[in-house]
């Protein structure tokens, strides 16, 4: 924490300070569910041309702040910006998500991997901070940065794409140990480089996304991932005094090895009763969380049901961030998102 | 429990009684990772084909018995086969999975389903069993027999096929509550009808394949999808008995609920371990699992390991049935599978 008590509902709440209502945010609030984001998007070919232009990436991020209400921004970019550098073809395809056209899987494929100097190539991300903090200026609206966390990097690096099954990362991780090891050895000062210089940037907060982490089982967990985690985590912790969020989806199991890992804050995802999740971690860390994504589908009646089920299990206490179990799906209505922050911020009003 | 005692490793285990050994079998034992069921399949133009025809079910459903050795069979059947009946067209493509082409997403969708009537419409499958069972003569080897529990039919028939995130499904759950309890209040007796008949000619043992119901929270289980399963797993239970096995992917926290609904035997996957998911559901069930599928891609001596981490978890208590977490994924070698029934049986035997 740092030495003056934060005074955002958001950041107090990370560090399970009481707050005068429960900060909302939304994982993916920036998007393409937004017309105000519509309208940008049809002016550039590709979602990547978007995220390397920081007044572009800048403009977006603020968008559902003024939108929806929301207590956090979250900067518009995406986890897998560290790879091109590092050589990989990366190109998003419509209907299809990102393809990495040259996947490793290979000591060989490993060898020939880039350097990164995040600085030099990833500087239109840390432009793209201090634009937003700009904007935000007077505002007490933090700004949270984010990486993907190394597993879930990973999994994209050597399927070369989303996966159902992930049996290329598995492969790798049970036939050639050596080489998962090197490969996340090689991630894992990366995305701490890339995360300090964020927060060096302007980023108030941090979420380390392990959107994928939830296909392992815990074993596989301790052995081959969570070392990695925790060396991002608790740099991260120990270097600046911004709290760090961390997340995955389908990860019930993992919740206390997760925890070990690190992170002020352990993102939920909407599987798990967040009352049960919290009591798997235990109460020296606050929630994030969770709300199924697809009840922003859901006639007002239900919405409600079920945004007062996850405030009723959070029972007011503090150290609860209000968020979806994932990100917000394509199609989401707005007003239905919009409603939600309100509901949120009525229903925990002292 | 029938009156009199089972003989067979795997009949006993789903009752929890002792055995010599732990019993194995494979979900998706049966199919195309398999040499001799590509030599079938390519003498077919489509896998429903192959399925309808009795003989060649049979002899599909025979194939792994022989060449891996495990302690059970299972019906080469798709779950997908009671929603053509109903009007559903329902085409498998190639790398795409099974599709269903008219969707149902509305009360009058609803209206337009046909009536099943199972022996008529569904005899291919008694009389495969019938046939399986003539050959199994004189052989311990029992023959499983199963069906599709009602959300994850449900689930098919309003995505239209496989889905990431099961929007339609739950905007249909969430915003036409009645028809969501109309469609599994259809689904409901149809199921009991095509598993009570399986048992009539000779399945000596069934599985509910709950394969998606773990995108669910545990309270929409309870008010959604919990009353149909356990209509379901009692009237088997009742009219009959065979052992029940009631198995879902991802659902560690629904395990009690599901547990609730009814079965015999829970399968649990992978994300759990087996000694944990045990202890979730007590001692009064016998349990199905847990190896991760991508363990039969891994070397050898990691396969040993997590197959010897599986039964240590088990503990040598009675009750306990070898399986994968989820089926058995295309492209595995066979002889890493045939392995895995070897090294269970010999780490096993007393």
């Amino acid at each position: 924490m740092p030495v003056t008590e934060p005074t955002s509902r958001f950041l107090r709440a990370c560090f399970r300070l009481p707050t005068d209502a429960t900060p909302v945010w939304f994982m993916r609030q920036a998007g393409r569910y937004m017309p105000e984001y519509q309208a940008i998007r049809r002016q550039h070919k590709s979602i990547l041309e978007m995220i390397i232009r920081p007044d572009i990436a800048a403009e977006i991020t603020l968008q559902p702040v003024d939108v929806l209400g929301v207590d956090a921004a979250i900067l518009f970019a995406d986890i897998l910006l560290p790879l091109p550098p590092m050589g990989l073809q990366l190109e998003f395809i419509a209907g299809r998500g990102p393809v990495i056209h040259n996947p490793v899987r290979t000591q060989e494929d490993l060898a020939h991997l880039g350097q990164v100097d995040v600085q030099a190539d990833l500087g239109h991300v840390f432009e793209a901070i201090r634009l937003v903090r700009a904007e935000l200026q007077g505002r007490d609206i933090p700004l949270i940065g984010f990486a993907g966390a190394p597993f879930t990097l990973a999994s994209y690096m050597i399927e070369g794409g989303p996966s159902r099954n992930f049996v290329e990362t598995k492969k790798l991780m049970y036939g050639q140990p050596e080489t998962w090891h090197a490969l996340m050895q090689r991630l894992t000062p990366i995305l701490i480089d890339y995360l300090l210089a964020q927060v060096d940037a302007g980023a108030q907060a941090i979420q380390l996304f392990d959107s994928w982490v939830g296909i392992l089982h815990p074993v596989d967990y301790r052995r081959f991932v969570q070392p990695y985690s925790q060396s991002i985590l608790r740099s991260l912790m120990s270097q600046t005094d911004v709290p760090v969020i961390h997340f995955g989806v389908g990860a019930t199991t993992l919740l206390p090895d997760m925890k070990a890992a690190g992170g002020h804050v352990i993102g939920l995802d909407w599987r798990v009763p967040l009352d049960q999740g919290w009591a798997m971690l235990g109460d020296d860390v606050a929630v994030q969380g969770n709300l199924d994504p697809t009840a922003l589908f859901a006639p007002r009646s239900e919405l409600t049901r079920q945004v007062e089920d996850v405030l009723t299990r959070a029972g007011g206490r503090p150290g609860h961030i209000f968020n979806l179990g994932h990100g917000i799906l394509q199609h989401t209505p707005v007003e239905n998102v919009r409603a939600v922050v309100d509901m949120v911020h009525e229903w925990t009003t002292s």
